[in-house]
């Protein structure tokens, strides 16, 4: 059950995400519900596929498909109405790696995958999405982008949900905790600029 | 046989397609093959792992890799004879964004698949090999081109597709219908610029 | 057994070239790492799919994770000791298309898989990674860049990998000699130079 909400809203957040990275590009209607779609069932897709999950989560159920065609609609109708906070977009996409890291993750773990495989189904389910995005607007993607945390919010969120549920910390807390710390560490970055170390071939 | 069919031409129409498109970027001959067929297979491709159909359609009858190939050499063949008109690349990728959405359609359909999922099967399936081809060749996917009416042009064909089948029309008008409803309005788009309005942030 | 070892220095020598490709970019140490890690994973992952090989091959088995983790932290650690070779990153995907073209060819011939099915699984194997690492980092796929042979050393060596086993030639002899094939071909272009007629809609 608690899956289920989360992937939800998880789809729900992408497509928004979606939706407004549509928007930049100057889309019509049907255009951007398509980049909201693929935004939105991108990475739980992928988990699927890769753990032979089936039907993939959205094929039989038309919940998701139609909260996804429903957020980005209302997007684009509140977009028109007033413009969008600069940082929308990449709240949104923060929100909707959260809640994929995680679910991503859990799953992987009741299926008692060794915890290295975990990390990376997590890692996989949440960045998809995104990736898709940004490589279908032509943007940078912003796994990729100098400074935004987003690896290190994902594997840190990730591993942290393995960890604690591993110590047998009861459901839901190692997934709330997971979820919290990855929005927190990719806030950080978006709003009060917190950076790390980079590695770089320029560096001796 | 008529999904075989059309599945047959869908892949043919695509390699063209992948095969005037990698021509623009001076690749050797089995670099040309090569983009022709990650073009010609990836919506199809992408269909039967979404649906757990296995094997994949093109993977256990070789008619398909064939044709494709078959189809790149000739447009090599025929494009170093004469210059290609102006279009050509993306009336290829009309015709087979027509077969593949309805294969994607009708295949999702005789599944007994919720609406909204028939319809996104049929876009996806009729989408993906142009985007792999686009992300390739290093263009901006046709999908997200200003004025093409990409994603209108396979969700309404989709939709008619579907509809008139749970109607009861007997096949294959559906799937004829769908078809030529996707290739006009994408040559409306080609040949005479059919626009719909834009969805843009900078719009008030 | 030998596809076991192919596997695991396939993933070593692509997460290599995918810590160098990420280094390009200035990222963090755990954004190296999950670039290094899709490059790594991408090819074996796209031929498990296709093929409905489950558990894919890094879900359930923790070396190959362990091991691509080791040598893209061992890379960033070399590099930041003295810089690489100008081609280091072009010789590492050199390498690791050798290892999964054969890995990729051979799993599909032990199938029984058509001839042409055969090469071109072979072909997605080995090309898969490199493009996800390229299309991450946004830099032109090498497989398009003119004059790297990519294709044709790809194609060949997996062509010439089943001729030799479907001829009764015993293990691992074709494979050795597709994997050598590759490299050659691979380095001919990298170091001496080596380039085939290209096709263009230029040239009349």
């Amino acid at each position: 059950m608690l899956l289920y909400y989360i992937d939800l809203i998880g789809v729900a957040v992408f497509a928004v995400s979606g939706a407004l990275a549509a928007g930049r590009k100057r889309l019509d209607l049907l255009g951007v519900v398509v980049i909201a779609t693929v935004t939105a069932i991108g990475g739980g897709t992928t988990r699927d596929v890769l753990l032979d999950r089936h039907p993939i989560f959205w094929v039989a159920d038309p919940s998701y498909l139609a909260v996804i065609t429903a957020a980005a609609l209302l997007t684009v109708a509140y977009v028109r109405w007033r413009p969008p906070p600069d940082k929308s977009l990449r709240v949104a996409d923060a929100l909707g790696l959260a809640f994929f890291v995680i679910s991503g993750a859990r799953i992987a773990q009741q299926l008692e995958l060794p915890a290295i495989s975990v990390v990376v189904m997590g890692v996989l389910t949440g960045v998809v999405g995104g990736v898709i995005r940004d490589v279908l607007t032509t943007e940078i993607p912003m796994i990729l982008r100098h400074g935004e945390l987003y690896a290190t919010a994902a594997i840190t969120g990730a591993a942290l949900f393995l960890g604690l549920a591993e110590l047998g910390v009861s459901s839901p807390v190692p997934a709330l905790v997971g979820m919290a710390v990855i929005v927190a560490l990719r806030l950080a970055a978006i709003v009060w600029g917190l950076r790390l170390p980079v590695f770089s071939l320029d560096r001796k």
